[in-house]
């Protein structure tokens, strides 16, 4: 088969398209003939050399990928060839074939085509257990989402209003806080004119800038408020206002998907089949495609990424 | 009745037994003969003019007291005149007498005499809400507690090691590392003799130290690590490694109990009646009290516990 394959750290133009072994599944696994994969910032920093795949996973790119089962392990028992899915990887979706442990397979929801499809794992297994497993958004509360025109962001404002909750997010333009509003954010704040915390007080923030907001996200959290970060784009360390955090009873929590055990990912795409497919299914959630590139030009779709223009998902089809 | 009197914020001196109105139950409060109170870090900081009493409180200090019930509201259906209980307060334990939501009293555990059960009702709510609640500490787990000789670390090592976890202390003296290993605790840590983090990985930690231990906390924490501050002796900000906190999947919580609504006080108190109060009654854990003094001698206490040199709670005997 195709993978992209990067063979030194460096810009888009390393990912190279090229013939590699084909994937060989384990008794505990199901190999998918990929349809398309998406983009992921994780991707960007596994170019870069700085986010090494855990121990056992693909060498090649690719946190998720939707297609068709084209063979199952000896002990998968609820996945059959023929299967349309989409999957949670620990990597290896940049190519024609993946093969990835059954807890991680996903129906493919109603209504969403098979390309489409590739754009759902991530966002909604992040969203899922980092807003509503780890942060324990209520209905009636509310959700500051940062980045919310990002893929992530566009599944969280839809999922949290599903939920019943109010939604806040921070952008960079006032074109993807328009977009957002449309997908039913609340209130969207770009994040040039200052002071977020001045604008919002929040139940459960969702941070993707880490070191550089926190001070900031403590100070917008409301009492027993939490924080989850899962990104740090600005910067790994930040000053933390004990003082603060204690008056409000809040939380700040840290967390990444990837490096989790099978078993915990299980757990995690159990809990987003059950209530988040539902949504998908009854036309309540979309996903929200930017773009769809060929794979074997995922250097431009990299470039996109990079850009910080996209709106939702970047779609690498096979 | 008499109480403890603050006129003007200063040393252990401004402490003044002194000639107060008799406190009047309302329709949801317990009325309570104080047989003894107990002496809280909290207290000093209030009498030091740096920590003012929750809206409706008490002025007067003393956040734990036992006794016997004098009168009860129109609306208190669980306690009558002359049941001994202990109860946690959001002030007004340094007194003759003081009245208390009927949600924060607990009947006194068997086997534990009536004043000292004035020392369990903040120790067990304190320990039992952090660890087991927030920090959900489980069985086969390691609980580090920082000042495992306080009043808080000798029922936090008694009660962890009661549900099956191993326990790590850090004190101050070879004297109370002893005493915590007696209770149970499974290693002592001297804080005078540096990096605990190398010493120890912890599921929960419990920690009264604030911003000063934050970064070496986050470094002792174990993957899906939870700190739990609960005291600020060593400032209130610190430098928190978000890198090392995504890596782990773990969380830093700050909580306060006092200013927390009768409510919430009720649930915690309910939660230690059910679950710890057992344990006191079978004798698996005994609250460890340093000295009793007398109540008009307020001072006296206060300087011990600013000495540092006590093991367990100092007792305010009216």
């Amino acid at each position: 088969m195709h993978a992209i394959v990067i063979d030194k750290p460096g810009g888009p133009d390393v990912l190279a398209w090229r013939e590699v072994p084909d994937p060989v599944p384990g008794p505990d696994e199901v190999l998918v003939d990929v349809a398309a994969s998406a983009v992921n910032r994780a991707d960007v920093l596994q170019r870069q050399g700085f986010y090494h795949p855990p121990p056992g996973a693909s060498p090649y790119p690719g946190l998720e990928c939707s297609g068709v089962v084209a063979a199952v392990g000896s002990d998968v028992e609820d996945f059959k060839p023929g299967d349309r899915v989409c999957a949670l990887l620990a990597g290896g979706g940049y190519a024609e074939r993946v093969a990835v442990p059954w807890q991680q397979v996903m129906r493919v929801p109603d209504g969403v085509d098979l390309v489409e499809a590739a754009g759902l794992p991530e966002a909604a297994c992040t969203v899922w257990s980092n807003v509503f497993m780890i942060g324990r958004l209520r209905k009636g509360e509310t959700l500051l989402v940062h980045g919310g025109a990002s893929g992530i962001g566009t599944l969280a404002v839809q999922l949290a209003k599903a939920f019943g909750s109010r939604v806040v997010v921070t952008a960079g333009s006032a074109e993807k806080i328009a977009r957002c509003l449309e997908l039913g954010a609340d209130e969207g704040i770009d994040y040039h004119d200052g002071d977020f915390a001045e604008k919002v007080g929040a139940d459960v923030i969702l941070d993707i800038i880490g070191g550089r907001y926190l001070p900031e996200n403590v100070r917008a959290l409301k009492t027993g408020g939490r924080l989850v970060v899962i990104g740090m784009q600005g910067g790994s360390k930040g000053e933390l206002d004990l003082g603060a955090l204690l008056t409000k009873r809040a939380s700040v929590h840290g967390t990444t998907l990837r490096p989790r055990p099978v078993d915990e990912k299980g757990v995690i795409v159990r809990g987003v089949v059950r209530n988040v497919w539902p949504l998908v299914d009854a036309g309540a959630i979309r996903p929200v495609i930017h773009a769809r590139v060929p794979m074997d030009q995922a250097a431009e779709a990299h470039r996109i990424l990079e850009s910080g223009e996209h709106i939702g998902k970047i779609l690498l089809v096979g």
